[in-house]
């Protein structure tokens, strides 16, 4: 592998993103997400409260929350977790949720149902400004990301999302994960 | 896409392969298995008929059985179905289950544990003499497969399986056909 084009694979189980009201309704007024482990990105963490998510088919009764809270409430899922929650949710970038299915949603203290904002998230790779200066690669470009071993593959379509408040990270669904046979700490390399 | 190159893609949900006399102890003496569709290789079919299996976390109410029988029960899952089941089984070709782990298989007559045969399959492009010789593939030949689409990506090291008894179709798992996006009835391309 190549050091100058290796990148460190996330592989992102299930997680929900949700705005400060819908924190207040399922938790109550007042109460404000932990942190329970901090995450790749620079200020994102993981919170020590989960939720539990219903689908017309299944539901998921532990879903864990990312914080900090963001302007839309926002389920990620693998195409594999979508199937058994009964929806068909589209391929996204984060935050893109125009017209996606919505999911009732249950906490401690309340329960929520979104018209919308389940997504299966788009393979992407975080970088900092100074990483994408080095791989000559712009903001939303779509790069190629080769991951190797046994069950080795070329992701396409690996959307570049730069920024200097990120740290270089390909987050990946665990589908993908799985297909790739690559879990998290291991690398892949961008391929030109 | 090279018209040329052009392969068709099955997408293999777990399932249980059996030898005669697993069908005997889990179905009843005389028993056989019946036809509920044919698969892409020639001989080969879906069977009517379904056992449940479980491992040390988790089970699997209804996985189908594909015949005819073979000389070793053989269990094939997902990553995702093996999480569930509480195993790790390796990835290998077909048949190849020496050293894997085993599983409590339980039919409407009778229950079975074996000792090996659950098994993470590796994807493999069955291919018949005639398409071998067009495509200058050697059986065993570890070839690319791209997909496309807007998870598009290259899977590396597909097993090419040649026989006069096999039709054209590249096997990949579910955790791969949703990595991919890609469904039984699309199509990839060997990249040379």
């Amino acid at each position: 592998m190549s050091e100058a084009k290796k990148v460190p694979v996330g592989v992102s189980a299930r997680h929900i993103h949700l705005t400060e009201a819908h924190v207040a309704a399922l938790f109550g007024e007042g109460a404000a997400l932990t942190e329970m482990k901090p995450l790749s990105q620079p200020g994102q963490f993981a919170a020590n409260e989960t939720v539990a998510v219903y689908g017309p088919k299944g539901a998921f009764a532990k879903v864990r929350i990312l914080g900090p809270t963001r302007p839309a409430t926002q389920l990620e899922v693998s195409r594999t977790d979508a199937f058994a929650l009964g929806l068909n949710p589209p391929v996204r970038e984060s935050g893109k949720i125009k017209g996606t299915p919505g999911i009732r949603i249950v906490g401690p203290a309340g329960e929520v149902t979104v018209e919308q904002g389940v997504i299966v998230a788009a393979r992407h790779l975080h970088m900092h400004t100074s990483d994408a200066e080095r791989f000559g690669v712009a903001d939303k470009q779509l790069l190629r990301v080769r991951v190797g071993g046994e069950r080795g593959l070329v992701f396409g379509n690996v959307v570049a999302r730069v920024s200097d408040q990120f740290a270089l990270d390909m987050h990946i669904d665990t589908d993908e994960g799985n297909a790739a046979g690559v879990a998290t700490g291991e690398y892949g390399e961008i391929v030109d």
